[in-house]
């Protein structure tokens, strides 16, 4: 579907049918995830996805009983690496080799990046996965797939009771499953949208 | 462009064309940025763009100088609203009219979002703000403009040189202009992307 039409059909979307969705098919949205930028192209992301009924009971549980949590086919949980040297060697040899960057300067990022406080890059991570998460979302339309992201979870539950090591941060969940193309959610009027004359200002700030 | 396509082909670029970038199109992208999903639809974000020679001067001293923010046509800072009460009333009242969440509900989130301290919501309008980021850059390439998000500049150097509102956090800039497809960068090998087999996990995180 041409972005323009993706974007304006999509809505996030709680009321899903019992369809299921196949490993594979969930593989095949990744796809255009993985072709999502990142800061220094590092790609600082995990997805946990979850099918079964016993691991979305868990999750669940950690976003304060959310009923649509259960009702998903499948639920990805994003999680970001804190630690920026993970995919560092990698991927800088590869722009390094390819004419990106000198060997000089991969050598002093690499550096930086063993060398950090996980805890600074949290706003980091946040970004470069939510980009990722984004390209989820859009991916999933394109496949008559609605999906509804979550920050309402308690990210040291997901912690504790997925056994998340200590340099991951769950960033986002993402809802997926068919649209209930019968569930009044899905025949309500769509939600109100900022004007872009509102949001957009030109060479400085000003609020009406 | 097909979604699939659009995000096979699209890739971040620092090297522009000479071409003005016009009022017209730039608010164009900004009709697909509008329907981003975003937490609670609160749209919690401002874009500040800048075109002239001197924004884009005073944007690359805040950027530790880098040469691809004056090289681009424009740059958008992605601004993002620390505190959720900012379109709260006009978006709760929307979802109570249109039956999304009852009266009592929306009234329990105004006053919860009105007694927040503002410093706590970093995370949470970094992630809205980043969704958006994201689909101004996928809504440039399907219209042919190039882009790349930027994450390396001083926030507070922004705050200061534009006077940003203390309720606004700098999320990202995102440069844009026609990509210059003459440029050694444009005609480079792409970068490795990680395989999906190496970042999806299903039920349970293992890690080889």
């Amino acid at each position: 579907m041409d972005l323009g039409e993706l974007a304006r059909t999509r809505r996030s979307l709680h009321s899903y049918t019992d369809d299921e969705l196949t490993k594979d098919a969930i593989m095949g949205l990744f796809e255009t995830v993985r072709t999502a930028p990142s800061s220094f192209n590092l790609q600082p992301w995990e997805f946990l996805t979850v099918r079964s009924e016993s691991g979305k009971e868990r999750l669940k549980d950690c976003a304060y009983g959310q009923q649509h949590v259960t009702d998903a086919s499948a639920v990805v949980v994003v999680l970001g690496h804190l630690n920026r040297s993970s995919f560092a060697e990698r991927t800088l040899e590869d722009q390094v080799e390819k004419g990106y960057r000198s060997r000089e300067n991969a050598d002093e990022l690499l550096d930086m990046f063993e060398h950090e406080e996980l805890q600074d890059n949290v706003e980091w991570t946040v970004q470069s996965c939510t980009i990722a998460a984004t390209y989820l979302m859009l991916a999933a339309w394109n496949n008559g797939i609605a999906s509804c992201p979550m920050a309402g979870f308690d990210p040291r539950s997901v912690e504790n009771e997925f056994d998340v090591p200590e340099n991951l941060h769950p960033v986002l969940m993402v809802t997926l499953g068919y649209p209930d193309l019968s569930s009044r959610e899905w025949n309500r009027e769509r939600k109100w949208r900022r004007d872009v004359e509102d949001m957009v200002n030109f060479e400085e700030l000003s609020f009406s």
